[in-house]
């Protein structure tokens, strides 16, 4: 960056072009963050907020489904609620990325949260839809049989709320590659 | 690379300090990649070959256990074994950034790969990882009963053959931050 003092003029050219490339990828960057912000935060409520309660019941047992009777979507809410914590925490810095297109350092800073959490939003996606086929097919090796004949609108819920949380793993492979990109043209 | 030139010889020597930082990142690279392929070679091994049968049996049928009875667990060797033949071939190009610290772009294709793959990776630990708490702890309120009691050395081997695979993603993790710090550092 301090090259800048004594470089001839097509280099500054040269050198100008690359900026805007980095401006570009900054703002895509920024653009996809808020993106991913919004299919995890879905995702997390969505799950979070599933709730079926079945019409019939004996003397003592109410038939119900909630997320947290299986300990696997509490921790998918957790992992969507952190990971969409983390992206509009980051937004600021993406925003200061557009503004000085040259910064190295907390480029890479984000590159190394994002991958975290690219493995924590993974874990909790790809655990829950393990789950999630469980109940849709149940096991008869394991004798665990499916839930989704009783509980049919919760596992429709459940299955939906997987998207949103793919979704965000594919935008934060991209979002690892920009910023890989956006290092290597200094 | 092309100022090579015309520049001073401070620069010359900075640039040399740096070239000599991304050689040690290349190396360090390279052995990170040997033990992650050990790591997630031997979880599907150790997944693969898992097969327990009962010393009791009825006459119509025999109580066995298979890694394949589940499919999430066709899945977790599928993904190990995936993951470490990437392994193995990224290991040239590993070599190749040991002897031209300064490459750029194929550093850029191994972030991608590798992000690829962490993410492959994860899936398939973290599903596993479900399954086999269910094995272990059942859940009431889905009737789902634990198969540990019946299976014991079958829980024991699945339950092992995690930690390789989620070695494997610490490790690809830190792969990632070494490309990031390769490629900032030109």
């Amino acid at each position: 960056m301090k090259a800048g003092g004594v470089e001839a003029g097509e280099v500054a050219k040269a050198s100008a072009a690359r900026y805007g490339i980095n401006k570009g990828v900054a703002v895509l960057d920024f653009i996809l963050r808020i993106l991913a912000f919004v299919c995890t935060l879905g995702s997390a409520i969505a799950m979070g907020t599933t709730n079926e309660t079945l019409p019939f019941f004996t003397q003592f047992i109410r038939f119900r489904a909630r997320y947290d009777d299986l300990p696997t979507f509490t921790f998918f809410v957790v992992a969507n609620s952190v990971v969409s914590a983390y992206l509009v925490l980051s937004l600021p810095l993406s925003v200061f990325h557009i503004m000085r297109s040259a910064a190295q350092n907390s480029r890479i800073v984000l590159v190394i949260f994002d991958t975290a959490m690219l493995a924590l939003l993974t874990a909790g996606a790809s655990a829950s839809a393990a789950i999630v086929y469980l109940a849709h097919k149940g096991n008869t090796k394991a004798n665990w049989f499916s839930i989704c004949q009783q509980f049919n609108s919760f596992c429709e819920r459940i299955s939906g709320s997987l998207i949103g949380s793919f979704g965000g793993v594919v935008l934060f492979v991209v979002l690892i590659l920009l910023s890989a990109i956006a290092l290597s043209r200094r």
